[in-house]
């Protein structure tokens, strides 16, 4: 399904007037990805029907709006790469970046409605439902960079709402598209969700214990940033007090060496066993979303391409 | 029919979570405005039907996307003051002004979709075909900026863009709604174009030659930002060089005082006879209209209404 995907993305045509517009689009849309998200909503249609290409559209609409959030928000997050290229704003400036960005949620918009018309009331609900949570996501994502009381709930409530929701989303429209009925789309929905909330907890725990290689982006960033992830948020609230009292240090610390407060707060991490917490919250999450697929009965080999992926999760392959 | 549609916006319910997305799109919704182009989208429905209230959906969704068109705008534009009060990027820093736009887009979908389905799909492809148009001709806007060969089709072309058809999608949506077959749909929308572009060209002319007052912003501006206006590039195409040759020299002048900048390039104007070459041309774009209006049957009251914003902006009243 990937080279299904890979060909449609690479025969959209950006070479519209005024190239200024479209250029930075084109080259978005050229940086590549796992395209995840498209994949999930042809294996959502194929769970139930043999006419995967039905909903090359729908896949098309949810990896553009994909992309336009990357775009937003790495001019928000003033993010210099992506996929270790040069971000859009970067590139071209805050005006160029806001502007094309706005194009893309319309370009997606348009993808949408190119769904088969019989669902096509349907599916605009949910794509807006899941769009505007997305923005709510990373709205939250923003205030909690200001706030000392974020709870590991919050937290995790604002990865559902950031990652989780265009996981499920992308199945469960793709499952529509496909045939399925309300209650097992739903379903399928529901794991997305436990699946993105895993993936998402995945990828914090790479930002710290993963290889910079594999990664493909530098290693302890969110330690730099002191980003409330799960981690450090399980870290804070972890009964030894001596160590979470060195942890408080090196967050409040102005000056430092980068190297050195990675390490540090890596240790710290160690000492408190915060991978191991992760780990058994990503299995939790993980074993969640499999005794949904449990649930769905249809096509047997796309149930197992999920499954699959479920699991590369648990053993960090992902 | 403004009053419907008053009532309406009051009605949305923005208190939201969380809250500082939501918020700046209640405040810029609350900001007010002539609500135009909603009441387009209600006459152009009501032209055709006596349930105007059916169109109200598309309506909303058109004025939500219209702000959000001057939300980003006011950012990328750097602009600190809109009908009277601080911008959102002004008031709430420019991440939170991107993020709450592009749930503005989002929403302005949201209501687009509550169109009767049995003209969703035709009513989804004109607002985004719309929608990018607009951006596109935000794009040329910008681009004029640091250009120095834009021609007057060009500049016509860019406010067609940037403000014409948002008034012709709106009249052409209405018309749909209200169940105008193609052929007059077409015209209405085309009447639409006309009506906009004199609108543009009216504005341009009071930001000149208007009244502070009954303008609602400061006179002068486009002056000031040596914006390339239809007058400006008039100007600069006029047969008597001398004259011209004084107008680029201030707009090349780096240092001057604002007042003597604008007195002095209206003077040029005044010499040059381009209020009469601007009025002329608002006379011609809408003499095209009331040609266009003449074409549809529909309810006479509102053809009366048409003509009348028509006639308003020929005689400056708007």
């Amino acid at each position: 399904m990937k080279e299904i995907i890979a060909e449609a993305i690479a025969k959209i045509d950006w070479n519209k007037t005024p190239y200024e517009l479209y250029e930075p689009i084109a080259y978005t849309l050229s940086l590549g990805g796992k395209r995840l998200r498209p994949q999930l909503v042809l294996m959502g249609c194929g769970l139930f029907s043999e006419e995967v290409e039905q909903a090359l559209p729908a896949a098309l609409g949810i990896e553009v709006f994909h992309n336009f959030t990357l775009l937003h928000d790495d001019l928000m997050d003033k993010a210099d790469i992506r996929r270790g290229n040069p971000t859009v704003y970067k590139k071209w400036g805050d005006n160029r970046a806001i502007l094309s960005g706005d194009a893309m949620v319309i370009e997606a918009y348009r993808f949408i409605s190119d769904v088969p018309e019989n669902c096509l009331k349907h599916v605009l609900d949910l794509f807006s439902k899941m769009a505007l949570e997305i923005c709510e996501g990373q709205q939250f994502d923003m205030d909690f960079e200001t706030r000392d009381d974020v709870q590991i709930d919050e937290y995790i409530n604002m990865i559902r709402l950031k990652t989780a929701v265009l996981l499920g989303t992308s199945l469960k429209i793709g499952a529509l598209i496909g045939g399925a009925d309300k209650k097992k789309a739903d379903i399928l929905y529901e794991f997305g969700i436990d699946l993105g909330i895993a993936f998402q907890l995945q990828d914090d725990l790479l930002d710290v214990y993963g290889d910079e290689k594999t990664f493909g982006k530098a290693i302890g960033g969110d330690i730099l940033n002191n980003k409330k992830t799960f981690m450090l948020l399980s870290a804070l609230n972890a009964p030894w007090l001596d160590v979470v009292a060195q942890l408080r240090e090196w967050i409040n610390k102005k000056e430092y060496n980068n190297k050195e407060k990675i390490v540090a707060v890596t240790s710290l991490y160690d000492q408190l066993g915060i991978r191991q917490v992760c780990e058994n919250k990503i299995n939790e999450y993980s074993q969640r979303a499999l005794s949904k697929l449990d649930k769905i009965d249809g096509n047997p080999e796309i149930k197992n391409q999920l499954k699959t992926l479920v699991e590369k999760l648990q053993t960090r392959a992902v």
